[in-house]
């Protein structure tokens, strides 16, 4: 019973580790079809996140039924609920990459941003890119260092956007109000999928290490 | 113990009751602040956000507790499994008011938002407000009825969201991009609101039919 108790355990790991390969996958797409203009790519990122969705159910399931049936204490216990929390942020950075790319087909065939904005937002798809898949690490490996690097790159998201603001209240923006709303939002669907990929991140320091690391509450609001 | 085990399960729920009030307070002291040009209502929005936190935390730490200790199957695990995403949604309502709270204190002692936005975001204040009062109502007398009547209260604010963003596209908008981003940021807070609202809702339908309301996929997003 231990044994199947710990495959179970294993699996659930394992169900989250996909997770955030197709929320990688997700925001690769959603960022291709804002820059590139694409609309297959806007609709792969949307039609993909029904995986996303039924991927949390089976890791919520998995979970509740462990907690039903085996009655885990202590370390088991804090691993589940952990599980249970991941599993929602990683839900919603699918949720947020469906909304960029929302943003690209509801603009298509225009570009839904404008030249001047394209470097920034470029660098933050990648960086987006880029924490799911060390998320995917972070959980996989358990590895904590890992982990405390998210927290740099999240700094670097937040510089990003800033930058993205002051392209938008410079002088020489000539393209009035709507693109200034599209990417005022675009910009926060970013930062938020980086702090989802930041608490992910510091859940697995606090699995580990016992010690939820510190200034938690000014990423989580 | 058992006697003792469903007086813990009767506390999450006032504390998870508790909770909602602080949420509207803080909710009701940020629109005031947005909408009266307000410094003290900000500061209270923000300064009252760790009671809702340590709030949450509190109802983190029984269910944890509980499952630990009493080994609960079925219909008890499902209310703390629900208890415990209830909480997360409350703790973003509560982060959400706060975002609110620091766009007035941002543009104080100059008013946050031009006149012509201010009814649409008087009645997304008041909604937003009678949202957290009835989602306590709903969590206190697991009301399925209320529960169903905040899907139409959050189509409410989806149609004032829309008429936001029409006054901000009209040709009479004369304020330029800074405000536009402001309002734009107002907007998503107060909709995100809702939409956790409306999830706490959701949950209590499923908890108390054991039927997951259709069209969440929708909310969710």
């Amino acid at each position: 019973m231990r044994e199947s108790y710990h495959d179970e355990l294993d699996q659930i790991g394992a169900t989250l580790v996909e997770l955030t390969q197709y929320v990688a996958t997700a925001m690769v797409s959603a960022s291709t079809a804002l820059l590139e203009t694409d609309l297959d790519s806007a609709q792969a990122a949307i039609a993909g996140d029904h995986r996303v969705d039924d991927l949390r159910t089976g890791v919520e399931e998995r979970c509740f039924m462990l907690l039903a049936r085996q009655q885990p204490v202590a370390g088991d216990l804090r691993t589940i609920t952990t599980a249970l929390a991941t599993a929602a942020d990683l839900e919603r950075m699918g949720d947020l990459a469906v909304h960029i790319a929302k943003v690209a087909r509801m603009r298509y065939p225009s570009a839904a941003v404008p030249a001047e904005v394209r470097p920034s937002l470029e660098q933050m798809g990648l960086l987006a890119a880029r924490l799911s898949v060390k998320v995917g690490e972070v959980i996989e490996g358990r590895d904590v260092p890992l982990a405390r690097e998210l927290e740099a790159e999240d700094d670097l998201m937040d510089a990003l956007h800033r930058e993205l603001f002051s392209i938008l209240l410079a002088d020489s923006w000539s393209h009035g109000i709507e693109p200034a709303i599209d990417v005022t939002l675009l910009g926060r669907y970013y930062e938020r999928f980086a702090d989802h990929a930041v608490l992910v991140a510091r859940r697995v320091i606090y699995l580990v290490t016992g010690v939820w690391p510190e200034e938690v509450g000014a990423k989580v609001g």
